[in-house]
């Protein structure tokens, strides 16, 4: 049997209680679909952080880089500042094994509700890809002349073109496969205009290359715009890494899916393990509740079957996720229901 | 009598219908609050750089220097590029007369067509204060190794506490004149991690100043879903100059109000003339049908108004607009209406 090696982070929070339906679902998925899981589990999280002082050991990335793919739950937790959780566990194992694709999902969902009048799911179905290695989360900047009225801080934007061109060349390949081929570009050329005509010239120069792909490209403020007044509009959106970051939280709220979008950390080469997690964060107000939507973790375990490989296995955990919020089936508070956590990962489970 | 020296620049496209209209609405207000204006005219536009090679002649900041206050339509036009349009003349102003708040009201106006399911005007009335001279729009960057695999483009953002500090103070004093004196930062320290903990930083140690004011402060990406989700939380929005260009479209646009929103670029001070123009572009689409809406450019006038020192006039604008869309007064087409240009600025003139 085809056999995948999954190193399991569920983190903080209400990532612990997510995780396992998240592991329930695929677990149903490799039964009927016949492949098999091996899972390794790491406790990694702010709570070994307040013992230990690190949030993963020093040779972390080491222990996870015979994985085929990382699932991770939520990371972060009150009173840990971000720059030690995120950048303790997140962000290194994104850039440490070169995730240079962020994936995000937009899609209205049945019964999931969008704050838009009168959109129908339809009408909400894209992909935002962002670069999620360089651009303006960058590690070259500081501070000069601190606490005088000279003070004053700086930091880079940094694109390369190995960087550009590998997350357009995603994005188009990505459009392809869809039905409308069409992809969309974020810019802000007319402002900032040292970086982003750069990340125009590469765009139109790799859109060559793909002559069946329609594209268009909007600056980040009227697109923004746009994500509201005409979500219709878009089919593959390609951004910056904060470009992306902006959009792929938009999406998913206009699309009504916040609290249960799903993204990917994708090496497209596989050169090293990828990362599936939810959207939404660790929520210590729910925490311990067992009432937290477990469809964002569901949701990003299809689509780390879907990278490796199990694309039928990946439709069906989301078709089923799709018909069971459309006839009904059982819904966390977020949705209007009462079940808890574990209900809709039974629920799913057992449809599959 | 007061008297005020106003620049006209009409610029490009609607810009040249709608300017008039704002005119007849300020004259209007001029005669019943007994103020006077002194017009002053300039063609300067894409038009004229098509004869001269200039956007505005090279003392044009000069000219422009004595007036109490410019009143801008719009600038572009297909064919000329932006560097040229927008950093010929827009720029210019913004940078040359330190104009370092840009300041645009989101309000949900009756009649107006939110994308937002059961949204009322009293959801949604917020001042967006976008900082506008210096951060992410800097002129520091360039381009190594082109052509090569090496290549890489680079430009930095910089906050200087000066630039930071005036813009908060501003925001905080808006935020002062409020019924709900809440003010929210947009960040994103937890990414960006030179410049925006500094921003975070500046943000903090002016609050302490206002100790009345109710502040609060989301990453920009999250903040973008609320703007959607929640626009009813905010009060006054301070931002970035790339945040604020966001979220300052973004807001228009979930009230339903980005063809009609206005905006102001302002030097508090007063050592320069501040800047008042619509959101909205020149529209070649549209442009010489004289069916733009020129509600954004009137209102704009009324934001003139007020920063001289013209409250009431001001207000008497805005509630006029209110009421006119209220009543069922003359509409143009992009507010399911058959009005003309002219009709609305007329209406509206007479209604004053
Ligand atoms: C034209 C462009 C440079 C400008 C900006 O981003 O400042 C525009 O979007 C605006 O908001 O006035
Ligand atoms: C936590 C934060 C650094 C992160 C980001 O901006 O990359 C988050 O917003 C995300 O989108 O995963």
């Amino acid at each position: 049997a085809r056999k995948y090696r999954i190193a399991v982070i569920p983190g903080d929070g209400i990532g612990k209680e997510t995780t396992p339906e998240g592991l329930r679902v695929l677990d149903a998925a490799a039964r009927r679909f016949g492949f098999e899981l091996e899972l390794t589990h790491y406790d990694w999280s702010c709570e070994t952080y307040a013992q230990t002082g690190k949030m993963m050991p020093d040779d972390g990335l080491d222990r996870l880089k015979d994985s085929d793919s990382v699932f991770l739950g939520a990371v972060g937790w009150p009173g840990v500042p971000d720059h030690v959780s995120l950048w303790g566990l997140l962000i290194p194992i994104r850039r440490g094994f070169d995730q240079y694709v962020n994936l995000r999902p937009c899609k209205l969902l049945p019964g999931s509700r969008t704050p838009l009048a009168d959109r129908r799911p339809e009408d909400i179905d894209f992909y935002v890809v962002r670069e999620n290695t360089e651009g303006e989360y960058s590690s070259v900047g500081g501070r000069m002349f601190p606490g005088t009225d000279r003070e004053f801080v700086s930091q880079q934007s940094i694109l390369t073109r190995i960087g550009t061109d590998r997350v357009m060349k995603y994005a188009f390949e990505l459009a392809m496969t869809r039905k409308r081929k069409k992809l969309t570009s974020a810019t802000k050329s007319n402002g900032i205009t040292f970086t982003m005509p750069y990340w125009d010239e590469r765009f139109a120069e790799m859109g060559k290359r793909y002559p069946e792909v329609q594209t268009d490209q909007f600056h980040i403020d009227i697109l923004c715009a746009h994500f509201v007044q005409h979500p219709d509009w878009f089919d593959v959106v390609v951004g910056s890494n904060l470009f992306g970051d902006i959009l792929s939280d938009l999406g998913p709220a206009v699309a009504g899916s916040i609290g249960i979008a799903a993204s990917a950390n994708i090496n497209p080469e596989k050169a090293f393990p990828s990362m599936f997690e939810p959207v939404h964060g660790s929520a210590p107000d729910i925490a311990g509740k067992w009432i937290a939507n477990p469809i964002g973790q569901i949701w990003s375990g299809a689509m780390m079957l879907e990278h490796l490989g199990e694309k039928a296995a990946a439709d069906a955990i989301v078709n089923t996720i799709e018909s069971m919020l459309r006839d009904g089936g059982p819904r966390t508070r977020d949705m209007g229901g009462q079940a808890g956590t574990v209900d809709v990962g039974k629920a799913l489970a057992e449809a599959i």
